[in-house]
């Protein structure tokens, strides 16, 4: 019946039924939706239907609705629940969304619910809450299913029919031994085409990909990508399996660190979106602002270096930010290179010289051609003053090939060190390729004083 | 035997098996071995072995191997392989892989394998091509299995047995009616625990979630991620179900529009990566150049208007870098913010105007805490020179408040008028604020020269 309607229509029918307490015609509607889909209506609900929504919902529907919300609601929620259904509810989650929720709460509040659950899976919140939250560790969850590699087709099935509740999302069949060790792994769709009393051994796919827990979650998020997973398991030193990460949590790390970079080179500041306070996104954008003031500055203190250059042909001047900026652009466009090739190419020794290269032959072309174009604009503007046309298009010949090794060679250093390269950030290398160029420039000017002034 | 080997020695292996012709034992190796894995391995061999390498694959691995290769190493096994073989491999491959790889081709070339594919094939590659690649029509396959409703279990498990060679990375089973219309879902889990006889439209799930053939890539990717799917639906005007799009390709849809929004906010131009040659980059990168140099010239030319101004205070240069850099540092932090959350937020009028509510504020406190520090450091620096001070704080408060507004304005407006506002880019917004920012400081400059030259 609701297979056609719109969001809008649905809502309105959720909220009558809330007005005339029809839960089974609610549980109707909530039966035909994905969790995202009963999350978007429970926002919608204009928020004194909440609490009653909630109480409408069985604990498995709240666990799926929860999971889809951001932290402020889903606080919320456990404060309708109460400690005693919030437990409930808690033990229904994936363990990795709620090691993420409790992580939010404060250690009192955390002891509170972990108390009132169930003893096992409390201990396995425990021990995912330990590793740190951009790790493999940090990712995984437990709701997984494995078997032993003599058992047969037959009793996979059985047990994947017993599990079903929360193996939903799960398309892999982990094969391990007698020490917990991962050893195969089989497929549904395998086990589906495969006679029932087949043994999972002559099945199984020796050759499994696992990831460390300690590994970054950029390294797993580009492992399932690599392979097209569905999941990846995830193993200790000892290759025991621990538990496993799903695609869907490799997307949102490949947005996140999208994110982060963007973050990073545009030096906007940790976690600023549409809904930051205003005093909250200033007080992180403020601490690069005022180190870029601060190197601003280094600017001016060269400029003053210069006066007496600058008192003798002021015409310099007017040509400054054009060489500031462009040697800025170029850098920031080196940057981007770099900071975004990293995130799909192993970067060796021999890699990192072929582009330092490669950027050296670009800031020499885009050098030439600028220097060339601008020699012939200020010839042209400053009263065909020729000394100056040479020195402004010799200076951004020299400013853009610098400009260019420095937005490269500065995040490769980084790099090199094991520091994110992003954060050598568009505004910082703007800022540093300024210095550099005002002192290119005005060096060259100094040394053609003279013929400048004799014109 | 291979299970632990690292991918060295298993290249040593290979080599080996290759020399001696070891067609069987090298067939046990790529047994246990992912496409990515063979690919790896392929790219490690020495060219001179990798004729004799494909021609011990079957048309099926090659298959696999051709879909984890770039364009040039695809077109180079093809040639290897000759029209005949390569036609064989083409219909094993996934159709959207297909036709991207044939879009690389020459159109003679197109119709010359067209020719020699099964006809079914090569009319379903022809479909395929004429959607644009970056539509959810560019992205599907059709490598997918339905049902009808009425059907049974049995069945449906019949029919993926028999499909099982392409339904390999295939989660749900699709529901359709006699016009093919899409009516329902049910996924291989729902089978595996179902009993033998029940029947698919007791199990199915009714409220399909897809999308529409003509979607653009990211709406399909958004969809995706948001429910958590495996592969999603792709539909026609009348629910026409005409293909699926895995959650793999969802991850190259997020990765390739971050690389965009990052290309397009350094200006750093489109597609180039580490293996770019330096004149292509070189090529790529300089129209932006070019651009804004024209752009930064108008800030000279608005420094020569001020040069009266400037000759009787030239302490007022040692400022202008630090103002008009900390103007650009302020715009590229406010779009970088803007441009990231347009990936996940609709902004509709009312988020928009409270965004640049937002972010007049923080412009406001970013302004005032660095007007009043760059007040004291003016002042301290420059003989203590109270109204230098003034005017210098002043117009970073300003600036930073312009600046801040015009980096949120300006991508807000490209995105109201369907431009994507990234093109506002970093570099863009810098250049910009510069002649802001020089007006401001100037013109105030200007207004108190009588109390600046008076001291």
């Amino acid at each position: 019946m609701i297979a056609n309607m719109t969001e809008d229509q649905l809502l309105v029918l959720v909220i009558k039924y809330l007005k005339e307490t029809k839960k089974s015609a609610l549980q109707q509607i909530l039966d035909e939706l994905h969790p995202y889909d009963v999350a978007q209506l429970y926002k919608g609900l204009p928020e004194k239907h909440h609490h009653k929504f909630i109480t409408f919902l069985t604990p498995d529907q709240i666990a799926d609705l929860i999971q889809e919300l951001d932290h402020d609601m889903q606080i919320e929620i456990l404060h309708k629940l109460g400690i005693e259904r919030s437990s409930k509810v808690m033990d229904l989650m994936d363990n990795d969304d709620l090691a993420d929720l409790l992580n939010e709460l404060s250690v009192d509040k955390i002891q509170e619910f972990l108390d009132v659950m169930k003893k096992e899976d409390s201990q396995h919140i425990q021990s995912l809450m330990s590793y740190p939250a951009d790790t493999a560790g940090g990712l995984m969850t437990n709701q997984f299913v494995w078997i032993h590699a003599d058992q047969t087709v037959r009793q996979a099935v059985d047990k994947l029919k017993e599990y079903a509740h929360f193996s939903e999302n799960i398309y892999y069949l982990y094969v391990i031994n007698e020490e917990k060790q991962l050893v195969g792994v089989v497929s549904y769709r395998d086990l589906l085409i495969a006679d029932m009393h087949e043994v999972i051994e002559d099945l199984m796919f020796n050759r499994v990909v696992s990831v460390h827990v300690d590994d970054d979650q950029e390294e797993v998020a580009q492992t399932i990508e690599r392979y097209d997973f569905i999941a990846v398991p995830v193993v200790d030193n000892r290759n025991k399996l621990l538990g496993i990460i799903t695609v869907d949590d490799a997307i949102d790390v490949f947005i996140k660190e999208a994110n982060e970079d963007i973050e990073k080179l545009s030096a906007s500041g940790k976690d600023i979106d549409f809904h930051t306070k205003a005093t909250t996104a200033a007080v992180r954008r403020l601490p690069w602002l005022v180190l870029l003031l601060f190197i601003g500055l280094v600017s001016g203190s060269i400029i003053s270096g210069f006066e007496e250059t600058l008192e003798q042909v002021v015409a310099l001047i007017f040509f400054m930010p054009m060489i500031a900026g462009m040697t800025g652009n170029t850098g920031t466009q080196s940057l981007a290179v770099v900071v975004r090739g990293i995130v799909t190419t192993n970067v060796d020794r021999k890699t990192a010289f072929k582009l330092i290269l490669r950027e050296l032959r670009v800031g020499i072309i885009i050098g030439i051609t600028c220097g060339v174009l601008i020699s012939l604009i200020a010839f042209l503007w400053q009263d065909q003053n020729m000394y100056l046309g040479f020195v402004v298009g010799v200076s951004l010949l020299v400013t853009l090939i610098v400009g260019t090794l420095a937005g490269t060679i500065i995040p490769l250093l980084l790099y090199r060190f094991g520091v994110d390269p992003a954060v050598a950030s568009g505004p910082l290398i703007t800022t540093l390729n300024d210095i550099f160029s005002l002192m290119i420039y005005f060096g060259i000017a100094t040394a053609f004083l003279h013929q400048l002034v004799s014109l």
